[in-house]
């Protein structure tokens, strides 16, 4: 804290302002040393401040400027005016004592017990960390590009798109999402299903806030996504865990009786992290389970657009007709993360009811940029990019794959990495994966260990998830030949 | 929905694909048909598909492309690999079901009761609507200058800010607004006190759950910003709305006893919407109040940069030592709208506790626009804009002041506008605010009622919130004469 010097009246009275040339400098001068005066009692509660006049003239100084001050003083209620001038107010002095200040603090923790729910995740690594999963890469992104579309985002829509414009999001950027959703997805969707969100996460989080009551059952998968947990919590769900196999999400009828869900969160195209595809047959029990049990599916479709073999995986929510699907897309995997554009797409009977939610909980906002992703994707400037990631990704993920098998001495096995930006390496327990991960990331390395993301680990729930997608080719080899070796340091005795 | 055509298994071999050059095209079409059959029973579950060879002469297509195409169709369990060849896969029919499709819906209410608690507002406005309180001078805005300081920052942070950043925000913009704060509103602060939010909605709403738990009690001013109820709804906060008078937020000792609250929201330097100032005295007070009964003020502060009488009303935050206030600021005012950029200041002590459950909330992004602002900031063209803005606002209010002098031909009472972009004109009770409001917003103009800010409106809590920021000052006498007629046209009987 600055020092506040005590002024006595006398005092206030003496040492000169500094001079300027602008009144409004000289009027704030003492508007500070006056309010500093009554705040530390320098200038008693009850006492008269100096007449205007001769304050004015012993600080050299306009009358006006004394008066203003005054006046002003009086509007925020530090002194009050009456018949013999100009008091200073009795004020409150518990707020203003330095010593033995009083705070209750038993029983109100400084954060929320929600938060305390959560469990803290891994260190943060940094976003070059190597092998550090769901990272796209950075430096292949046509920067030069986007700085176009977006200056001329800019100068096309001019001042008319400062304001906070639609709550959902730029109608010109939601029409082009579905088209481009239909067509590279087989999302059934028009238009005003689309809401524009900032990436995925507040896109999971408006599904909670949508369509969940507090003590309302979500299910999530295990392991799975950190995120959506923290959405779930958030909005004061039962979260509950349902375990995933090799055909993804696997809910039992025992689950659908003793935990009959409100929402369920899937990424059936590529499950993250274990890479599994959610079987036709699952797909389609889950949809019908769900129509029964008036239960909404949250599909998070975060990196399918990028198959390494054979044909996309068409999404959940275009299967059949009407499907009680929210689906989930982002930027931040296709563009860059740090874009923070994601969105929704709302089942077409649902859309109606949640607009004027929406618009309450929805500002709007970031026009530019979405005028410019609109461009972007209208242009074909998008879908060539994603063309040559795709391409790039591929022959990352092979080498990543060739590298783990000449380098890695000890058992594993491999899953997924056929799609997407990231594929897991499963060990057998007696390798410590939050070990590994952390005494990676003291190298630059930044694999997931695969047990954080389970709520109820498995012992065959212990690994490695790799991201491929930020780090060079020519690094896999020296990268797992190091991660070799902090495999085996980390063998349990 | 698209009308999918019945194949039987015959015309699947007879009816040939659109040929291009393109394997991965053949590939598509061919999975498209097969797995439309599958879904549509045209080939039954349990039946049979053509061997790879017979199909492969019968489409005169690679057998490279069939056999592909049912490995793809077997990893999505569409189909399974036998002995004898490749069986469609039994599927629940349940979910393909056009007609009768069951729906629970009793009981599961399409939007959450939590989002029922929020009463709609009035139909939104057009941004550029004349009289629209909280839009700042569009058309003021420097465009072209913050459109250079944009392209300066990607041209100069380039890729490597393409990545997530910092979830608590860019660290060389919360160091320009802790400068800035400090300077301009007397905050105190350190850089690593400032959060990066989505506008102060976001700000308000991470207060609301770092320190909240369910049930805990909320105060809002009353009348007073809708978006604070929102935010405490959705963190299901008791709100209490509690009175605001001449001096701002009015609490009593019976309050404090009977609601005691964990947070309390209140706009002290500018009451929105009212214009009252909140008094030291009572400033002190709720500080020491706070202080013993462990709750935290939030002091939003979101348009006094714009003063237009006097010295800058100081912050609350930095008027005693370790105040228990958050800070929430934004550049919605000072900016504009769609850049959706706001900040928290945390007090000192709760900065390290909150670190960690900020890091699960938040994404970072949006760096480049960070890092322009930051550059903004800095340069002095944030300031200098500012001081344009403020004389800008001044003229305006003066001349919006004198047109309902001139042409409010009805008795009525001014409040505020001594601040910021809006003042109040208060009516009698006779006269129906919400009326005028919905006449207006017909005729093109979007003043808003200020009942409707109210919780428990009082009959005093009538009259018109009027913004000025965004009309020109020519408008307003044209514009008060309409509105006066409206005014009077809104008589209750």
């Amino acid at each position: 804290m600055v020092p506040r010097p005590t002024l006595s009246p006398t005092a206030l009275l003496e040492s000169p302002l500094v001079k300027d040339r602008d009144a409004g400098s000289m009027q704030r001068q003492l508007y500070e040393r006056l309010q500093r005066a009554i705040l530390d009692g320098s200038l008693a509660p009850g006492s008269r401040l100096p007449g205007s006049r001769a304050l004015a003239e012993a600080l050299a100084i306009s009358r006006n400027t004394v008066t203003a001050t005054y006046e002003h003083l009086a509007a925020e209620g530090y002194v009050q005016p009456d018949r013999q001038g100009t008091r200073v107010t009795h004020l409150s002095s518990l707020a203003l004592q330095k010593k033995k200040r009083v705070r209750k603090t038993a029983g109100t923790p400084a954060t929320a017990q929600r938060l305390a729910q959560i469990k803290p995740g891994a260190p943060r690594a940094e976003t070059d960390a190597a092998l550090r999963p769901g990272v796209p890469a950075l430096s292949h992104f046509p920067l030069a590009a986007w700085r176009r579309a977006l200056d001329r985002a800019i100068r096309g829509a001019g001042s008319a798109s400062l304001g906070y414009g639609d709550p959902l999001g730029e109608p010109a950027l939601r029409a082009a999402i579905a088209r481009h959703l239909s067509m590279a997805r087989g999302v059934r969707c028009a238009p005003h299903q689309v809401v524009i969100a900032e990436g995925a996460q507040e896109a999971i989080s408006l599904c909670v806030r949508l369509l969940s009551n507090p003590g309302d059952i979500g299910w999530v998968e295990d392991p799975g996504y950190r995120g959506v947990k923290a959405a779930m919590h958030a909005g004061d769900m039962r979260v509950v865990p349902v375990r995933v196999d090799a055909e993804g999400l696997c809910a039992s009828d025992a689950d659908w009786l003793r935990h009959p869900p409100r929402l369920i969160y899937t990424t059936p195209s590529h499950q993250y992290p274990v890479g599994a595809v959610l079987s036709i047959a699952r797909r389609l029990d889950l949809i019908a389970q769900a129509r029964q049990h008036g239960a909404w599916i949250i599909e998070d479709d975060y990196d399918s657009e990028f198959r390494h073999t054979g044909e996309p995986i068409g999404a959940m929510q275009g299967l059949v007709e009407d499907a009680p699907v929210l689906y989930v897309g982002t930027f931040s995997k296709t563009m860059f993360p740090s874009l923070r554009l994601g969105f929704l797409v709302l089942p077409e009977e649902l859309a109606p009811g949640v607009q004027a939610p929406l618009e309450e909980m929805l500002r709007g906002g970031h026009r530019f940029e979405q005028l410019a992703m609109a461009d972007f994707i209208e242009s074909g400037q998008f879908t060539r990019h994603l063309g040559r990631m795709r391409r790039l990704y591929r022959g990352r993920q092979q080498a990543l794959r060739l590298a783990l098998h000449k380098h890695l001495k000890v058992p594993h096995e491999i899953e997924g990495g056929y799609c997407g930006l990231h594929l897991t390496v499963r060990l057998p327990a007696h390798f410590d994966d939050r070990q590994i991960a952390a005494d990676a990331l003291r190298r630059g390395m930044a694999p997931s260990a695969l047990s954080g993301f389970a709520m109820q680990p498995l012992a065959t729930d212990n690994g490695l998830v790799l991201g491929y997608g930020n780090t060079p080719t020519e690094l896999f080899e020296p990268l797992v030949k190091r991660l070799s070796l902090l495999v085996r340091a980390s063998q349990r005795s």
